[in-house]
């Protein structure tokens, strides 16, 4: 059983969002004030229409209330996407979710009600930062403060030695967790398991230790 | 020993991939037209200069070639984006990542030279998608096609019941990696740990598997 | 003992109100972002400073925090109107008090924590309106839903009568508190008092018999 | 019998002035030039027109000589202003109200025949810097020059004492008019009335001992 | 004994004005908003001033109540024009001369005071049309309704005859006053005088009998 | 038989000079991009059409070459100016008289062909000055260098006396060609004619004379 | 058998290309976002559309693969020039010919793909130069570093002189290889050949030989 | 001994055309009303100014009259480069250039004396239409109406030939001027000569024989 949702704004975060949501087999309703960015995307979502978010009536007669969430991707129009949201909590949509453009913004789309805030460009800088500090790491999750775990690329001088020579855990006091090779993942590799040239690890460990196992050769 | 960036473009996504550098400790060059904006970022940076990327001796004369990577994060100017790449390649600066707005833009920044090419608002677009399809899930990393890790808050059914009862591999066909109780992690839990409300367990195994777990109350 | 009160934004309500309270003696800093502005006013308040009042920085420079009251007088920037009063609650600003220029407008002050918002053309628009409906009222309160006082000018048939022969009580229902004469006023007058051309009455009583008064030749 | 009214402009001034008349009763014709403005609030008049003021032809066809009084509600735009004021004199309407947004644009309104002037903005901010500087004044109507009639919250310290006790005619020179009480209205209350929290008093005197009353505890 | 001039706005039409002024021996002041114009006639006025005529203290600094006129010839600023007025006549100037640029401008202007409203395009019009409708006509004077004085030149039938010969007076009942002959006028030209090619006639009479007349071949 | 003329550009000038033409007769064809312009004047020509005249299709499809005179009377586009004139004189109109801005405007005209160009706010602005400085003279004609006729109110010294006893040929060497009373015209006035207050002389002579009569008080 | 070319961008090189190459007998598409263009040169080209050429979809509803060659002569939109090379590369156009500004410019275009770039504006400014210096060079090619041939107008002194006499391969070092008479050619003429004026010279030599005979006279 | 030139206009054209000249050895002047562009070239020609071409005052200021050529390349405010060839001709400057935008501006460029005109745009359109049909010529001369001089690459077939065995007099009616072979050039080669692969004929002869050689492989 998927879900409704309600994109308004198709730039190109909530075009990216949209689309996405109707890719996963979502039901999706795009709103845009621009005629042209609805006639652009309409084949992508399940329906588009032409409208101002900040009518409350426009809203109403789409059935606003009856989806599951409303994202207000609008972009620089700050007051158009605070009295959006003021709107929707007034029409008692379940779940609010607003993209703000810095910090103040974000503020204030709290206090009229928005369930859920997020910053697209901030949070995109910040990972694109951590990628670029860390160019064998290539994918990560925070766990927690210190905790992570990381996708790295093996280090050339442990091509072609087994988990059990590298030793990793009492070296780097970290965790093997998995090993992707060509695309397939291995699960908890064996001991025994060769590390080819071209293989990530999933490590676990604190952040200290990851990092000194990234920068090793 | 720290690395040496520029950011060229300092609108939300270069100002928090800067801010983001200098907080690691790195040294940070930032770039921009528009003297107000350099103003504000001044004291988030090691240098800050207003300056034409385009105009090759600007770049010069700031020692562009020996930064370990420049990043072109100009926002709307396709035109400037694309010519700050082609003269930074020609100065043969090593590493050369820049932001497009679209598929076409990242195309020809990849034939002017660019070694890698972000699309922030697109991916970003994605990963809200994501969280709102599965809103247990806290967040992820897709190992292969098929194969990722999750965050995921456990359901109410599994409070105050230890992972041998829950017996999730059976169930599921997924691995417990770690649990996080009260922002500390558990690396390799025991089968006798007891789950407790708002812990979060960490997951491993294949999309379809750690859907169904998701979605299990 | 006089206030203290800062006035952000001189536009025609905005001037109006910060001369208004430095002509009765109170300290007033003027606050606008336009240089031309500040000049205008800079001798008809205490202080005037350019200032963008979304600068929390520049509105602690200024000492905000020890106004009695501020008054955010920003005309059709909803926007910066908004910021302004989420950045002087989060400063603490004893009372505030905005200006909206809508309904919606309104609201998201309110939401953002102002203490008294105001809709001078609303207002303004209505008293206009019943002055126009009721050209022999002069001035009016309205007490309570149904009892109002007001000035009115004397009929024409109740010229060189005095106020036992009109028995306005009796005949009206209505209550005679002062007589202006010549700018002079007369509390509770005596019935024998008699009525002269150019008297306006002082009345008192129920809207519906204050409207047979009014319309009475 | 209700009155006739044309309205020019739609302003926040005008569209608030003529829904005030229409709600009374009164036939309402709104002219603007902007569709939209006019699309907005057809329904809150008894017509609605789009017509350029300035021009004589489109006045006469409304037949513009038949209301009671036309208002020049027109915002910015001086030149239109005074045109439209100039244009239904010659066309001899009754009664032409207009509104100013200066000093020099009042004399000129004058000059070319209107017959009443009012300036909203300014006098909105003459009144709300009143109260402000009163905040125990709920309404007030001024007299005369050293006069006035005002609604003043009662002090806790006059709390569940009754009029002949507090004695305010001696201590401040001040008449009682009436008491307002959970929105009901006592006219000339009794001596032995006991004043409650939440009371409002309505009270007549020299400004000089109103003053005094307010500011007591 | 010159006159003094005091000339508003540089357009074309007050440039030419102030220029033609000042030729004549008159001490003349220009004043424009617009610094460039300023400059560009400095040389060609007594004095030159950048001000906005709209200010009236900039007015009272330069004196203008001691001009023996003051020419507002402001372009297509209607609202600057209409101002500039109603400020001069407040200040008690002597004489003032406005150009409008339509027939509701010049009725606005006078009603706010102006001595002289003069309207060039229009009147240039006028006397443009006429020549072209009139080719052997140089120049004219309207006298009163139907009466003008006339230079016309001589038509061929008529060169190398007397004036007694050509009998004007019976013929068309118009009366030669002079006859210009190679730039030489001669007054009231004896009946014998021959009238040589390029002769050009001044005749005064009926527009009746000067038309028929200056259509004879 | 009337004339048939085209005016091309319906600005202030070129609408006075069209209706003018038109009044007196004439057959006229007014011609202007802006289709306001041509709807607001269509009815005060013979036809109007909106085109662009430096479209050479444009003016034959409208048969430009068979029109007695052509006057481009078009404001502030300097280019369409001088082309409309180059392809009119192409396509070979008689006569074509052009409005030129400045001096320079005026060359470049008459080398593109113009057969008569005219400067009316130049020429207005002479004018206007000549009469301000000659405050009795109500109109004039310049016949020669030295020579004019001129229309003077008669000073007040003169009043009740006949022409005889004022012997104005002895006085100022002038010569009364007329005088004007109540509007009416009398035409070399025998010298028994008494002056009365109000009434008009024409009268010609050198200019120096004629100055010295308009001073006489 | 002639060839097939499209011109996108109908500035004045883009116009001027598409005629000649449809005035020598080769169908030409034209392409242009702008209607108007299309409109003004449709009878001047084979077929001419209204498009938006960085619309792939666009382009190839147009069949754009089958032309022999696409001309991008896009004026000043950089990046519009440089999206539509990489699109007509991505579809495989054969040949693809574009317009640059300046020399980055055309370094981009090189890197998107196309196949010549030319700078129109920057080679005629070459042409016209090297016309300037030599006015007796009516047109010339450079064959080499060092070599040319020009069309020289013969010098005053070498007029009814014959080929032997002049001697020019002994005294210049250069060679006659035609000459120009009344726009008649002669191949290789005889020794005996006298040269008339107005003759022209098609001479070959090393360019400082040409220099030295231009400038002889 | 070399010329003086100044070039007035700095866009793609003009600072081409200022900059061949200059490094020609000429003394080159650049002027151009925009600050940036004298900044940019001041050091690619002799002298640069910041002046307004149409300012007679300023070009005299230049001594413009002492230049050999003034080039007025002005691009696309025509009124400017009209009125600058006005001037520059009243100033009696030798030989006037102007770059014209299309044939109408042309004319009037050559009406207010400009004694050569040059269509930049135009011409090269039709030197690439040129060369993209005829893809085997580099370069070309037209000597008259259907004769020409042209660089042709040599067709595979001809290779290894001799001169005498391609017969090309005969076959195609054409000459061979020169051999262009590895950037050196052989006049009136001798029959004996062989053609190499990548070698370049220079042919002289009627374009319709041209043509066939140029198709033929």
């Amino acid at each position: 059983m998927k879900g409704q949702y309600a994109v308004i704004g198709l730039g190109r975060f909530g075009s990216s969002l949209a689309t996405t949501l109707h890719q996963a087999g979502n039901e999706v309703l795009a709103i845009d004030r621009n005629e042209e960015r609805i006639e652009e995307y309409k084949d992508h979502v399940t329906y588009a229409v032409v409208a101002d978010s900040t009518d409350e009536e426009a809203l109403k007669s789409v059935g606003i209330r009856n989806f599951d969430a409303v994202i207000v991707a609008i972009g620089d129009d700050i007051q158009a996407s605070i009295l959006t949201v003021l709107i929707l909590k007034e029409l008692e949509v379940k779940k609010v979710v607003a993209k703000a453009i810095n910090k103040r913004h974000g503020q204030v789309l709290y206090k009229v009600g928005a369930d859920w805030v997020v910053f697209p460009e901030r949070d995109m800088g910040e990972r694109v930062a951590t990628q670029l500090m860390s160019p064998n790491v290539l994918d990560y999750i925070e766990l927690a403060k210190d905790y992570s775990i990381k996708e790295v690329k093996v280090p050339p001088s442990m091509i072609e030695k087994n988990l059990r020579e590298l030793n990793l855990r009492a070296r780097f006091n970290i965790t093997v967790i998995a090993i992707i090779s060509d695309g397939k993942v291995s699960i908890s590799p064996s001991p025994d398991r060769i590390i080819k040239e071209g293989d990530i690890l999933v490590v676990i460990g604190e952040n200290k230790d990851l990092d000194r196992f990234e920068k090793f050769n």
